[in-house]
């Protein structure tokens, strides 16, 4: 058996997420129909991780097994031409055996935009803000980050992970252009809704309504009921996960 | 009475075009129906030209008149509270009460967008093609237009315009991206159609379809259907449209 991994990038506008569910199309969904028929067998697909309904990916790896060698130029081409147009695949290559897009990542990136601008292009994917942030404050909010390691107070209640503890290695705001800033967060792991809900409480530190103590404070009280309201998903990107050279064949 | 240039951007995907029309809604009725409810009186608007259904414009120019002063800032801000997300008022300012935004305009400049990526963000504002074309004989042809100064070839038919006559004094295919090309072309003004009927000739250039001595056919034979089929409108956007100085007040 040989696994393969697929990188790829998505619009999650129209998807209710990445994780397949009962309720709504998703990402994965799509992506092992289309190498189900290419591949005329039952494919299954595992992903990096999962994003909510309407967040995009400019990079997510995903892993499946094929009993086979595969060409991966072909792979790639057949695999675009079944896919929607709101999903591409960048390529595919073959891994080592034990190699998994979850387990084996170490690392995930997210940004998140925010605009105050009124622009009518790329609406679809950045929070139009009403007033001026106050951008400084919020990076000193965000340094804070990095003191701590459990985040339970920024992660969906009732959730079946075993630990809350992720490490935040970067978490940044810098302006884009004019009128646009992003936040850049990377971490090991993180948990679900957890960058919608720092940027939605890093917003409030931002428009004067939540002091640098009351953003530790809610980190220190791990309760998720103290912390702003999720900042909306049309906005956030996942943009890159990271491996250990290992998990790759040499060239 | 005072005369008010306003420079907008809008995202065309949801209008039959700039113009008023009985049969859909346009950015011009929606221009007119926003400053009407502000002014509290019936406004016209008078647009630097038309574009098509589905085009975008980064920047368009249009006038009207109203009896006194207005707080420009004020009315920018007014503006953009009352139009939708995909229209946006960048400024307005007080002219020359001659001043014309169609007749005075010496120059329009449109951009045209070309991908052969499979690319999930931004794919309203880009036309897909499927295979690679060969931009260097595409710019070849491009020089071609500045030989000529009728255009009928790339004119719709049946318009009531008194000549067909246009000095185009830029065309250009430039790279942007790894697999994205924008078509640059500026005259001093255009027909209907115009824009996307030479990309779309220019295009069976870059498929080796048509050759150079056929593409100046084309134009010398001054018959609409010689000519390719338009490119769709959805990837050409309105960038500039130019004026003399000497219409603005001094500041």
């Amino acid at each position: 058996m040989q696994r393969y991994f697929i990188y790829l990038a998505y619009d999650g506008t129209n998807y209710h997420g990445w994780q397949i569910q009962p309720n709504g199309i998703s990402v994965q969904e799509c992506l092992m129909k289309a190498l189900s028929t290419f591949l005329r067998h039952d494919i299954e697909v595992i992903g990096a991780g999962r994003t909510d309904a309407g967040v995009h990916a400019s990079l997510m790896v995903a892993h499946f097994d094929y009993e086979e060698w595969l060409d991966i130029d072909s792979v790639t081409d057949k695999l675009n031409r079944l896919l929607p147009p709101d999903i591409s695949v960048y390529r595919v290559c073959r891994v080592k055996p034990d190699a998994h897009a979850r387990f084996d990542a170490v690392a995930r990136t997210y940004k998140y935009y925010v605009t105050t601008a009124k622009y009518p292009f790329n609406r679809q994917y950045r929070c139009r803000v009403y007033n001026s942030l106050d951008y400084e404050r919020m990076n000193e909010a965000a340094l804070l980050l990095f003191e701590y390691s459990d985040f339970t107070s920024f992660s969906k209640l009732h959730t079946d992970v075993k630990t809350n503890i992720c490490h935040i290695t970067h978490a940044e705001w810098t302006q884009e252009e004019d009128n646009t800033w992003v936040f850049t967060i990377r971490a090991d792991r993180f948990l679900r809704n957890m960058v919608r809900a720092i940027v939605g409480t890093l917003l409030e530190v931002g428009r004067g309504k939540l002091s640098l103590e009351g953003f530790r404070r809610i980190i220190e009280q791990k309760d998720r009921c103290q912390a702003g309201s999720s900042a909306p998903g049309h906005a956030l990107f996942l943009v890159n996960v990271e491996y250990p050279e290992d998990i790759f064949f040499s060239i």
